[in-house]
């Protein structure tokens, strides 16, 4: 499906934005130093447009297959609720995340580029992936984003989501 | 506006350039390290074309709507006179800056990439985006520059003021 | 050979997969820090696509020609059995590990982006390059992938490999 | 002049190449941390060309506007014998050069990127700059390279002056 089909999905029916870190709210890439430190690349837009979401009570979630303490610092400076890292199994980490949540699926909207996140991104209301993302995701994906991940595909979504909330 | 129209602008009354920082000094991103630093990533070409501005006498302000040291640190180097950071109401901020400068909107150039900027670059004399910038301060913009943010796109303006300065 | 020509060759047959590392795995560049400190950036899908192969039981070494730390690291995070540094010669690197492991040329893919690469493609029973490598190693290559090194043009060889595999 | 009339210069008589290093031997950026260290990023096959013009017999000189620690690391990996910072005045920082290794404008080639290289892209034999560089510099030089500074534009330039060297 491709961006265009916006208009089609019911953006008003999502309680809880789901997404993978590396490759959605990154450019997929980490930045290894000599120092044995990591270092990641967050959209300064992704954040404005997660925090709004988040003051409009919609729950957010961030789930990574890899533990990262520069995800966790990111986390923390957004106030995400939910920060789930170290968890391939995407599909069980959403389904435990919406009874957590008392949610259905039809609730949720999730957003991943890797083929770990196929199930999740089908098991989800509105899936959503990246242009750039693998074949498998993009195939499930109710919607691909115009940007990047890590440019501005995450606030993408989240424009979406705050036009559908009543005003 | 297209970047094509730049010649029917009056640059030559501009006194002040005030500016967002993330996206439009740098490429919109945060480089968040396991080691708790935050990095940036700022253009050599649009530092030289802000210091021959501060020369030349044009004032200059970084307004942010959020504090980094990064920030602080590359302010520092250029000697911005006026960096405002944690102002998401730039529009108000823009404002208190022209009455201290003691100038009016019309002698203002203001640049910002987010919909926190839109009011501001309304304000200003010649307000201006960014072609990967949100809808709504493009669409307020008098002018968009060719180049993206952090790559040259603050040059372009600082180009284009130089030029309006009488020889 | 065009990226297209994948389907004609035999990926079946490869045993062991040999890479370099700065331009395959990264986007060729080394970040150097003023505190003495060097970083490389790698891509996360590329990371899943070599444990994928790993567990599958397929040999894998990096072979750079250029030391560095910020490569151990990454390199002991994936588990990487055998991470050859310091080597320009990358032929006979590449042929000692074939003699160590027992195999044959033909069993092995290797993928490079600069001439000292050349060799080694060649010897390669699929030898392969990246989109923005030197005319050399291009001209030699049996593939040339879709998607730039660091960027997940590693991943889209593993794929290959991967779907080859007897299931 | 494009990049495809390379062929109409005269490469061999090329016995020094000196080049700005910001948006040449970089991307034009530099990475400022809250941490106060400073990060530019390099391309590695740059540096082979780099390396093998000075095992040829080529002097290699970097002048640049401003002064960084970083900069100083990477050239003193490559062994870049003239390392000139904090130099604007870049004629007269390569008329120096030139008097100190007794060689005429002819034989040098000078690259860089901005308004402050012009002179001594018009001074040198061979002047050269980069496809992002400013207006005044493309118009001044004898070559713009295909490549961008800092992916390879450098390594561009090597090969053309190897290419030309007695065999």
């Amino acid at each position: 499906m491709s961006a265009s089909d916006s208009s089609k999905l019911d953006w008003s029916a999502i309680k809880v934005f789901a997404m993978d870190v590396d490759g959605i709210l990154t450019d997929g890439c980490i930045y290894v130093s000599s120092d044995g430190s990591e270092t990641k690349r967050f959209s300064i837009i992704d954040g404005l447009g997660l925090v709004r979401l988040r003051d409009a009570g919609i729950q957010l979630a961030w789930i990574s297959g890899r533990g990262s303490y520069a995800t966790n610092l990111r986390a923390n400076e957004l106030k995400i609720p939910h920060v789930i890292q170290g968890r391939k199994d995407k599909e069980t980490a959403l389904t435990e995340l919406l009874e957590k949540l008392d949610l259905k699926p039809e609730q949720a909207a999730y957003m991943g580029d890797d083929d770990i996140d196929t199930a999740a991104i089908k098991l989800a209301g509105i899936g959503i992936s990246v242009p750039e993302g693998q074949d498998s995701p993009k195939e499930a994906a109710d919607y691909i984003t115009e940007r990047s991940g890590g440019n501005g595909a995450v606030r993408e979504i989240c424009n979406h989501i705050l036009k559908a909330l009543p005003q």
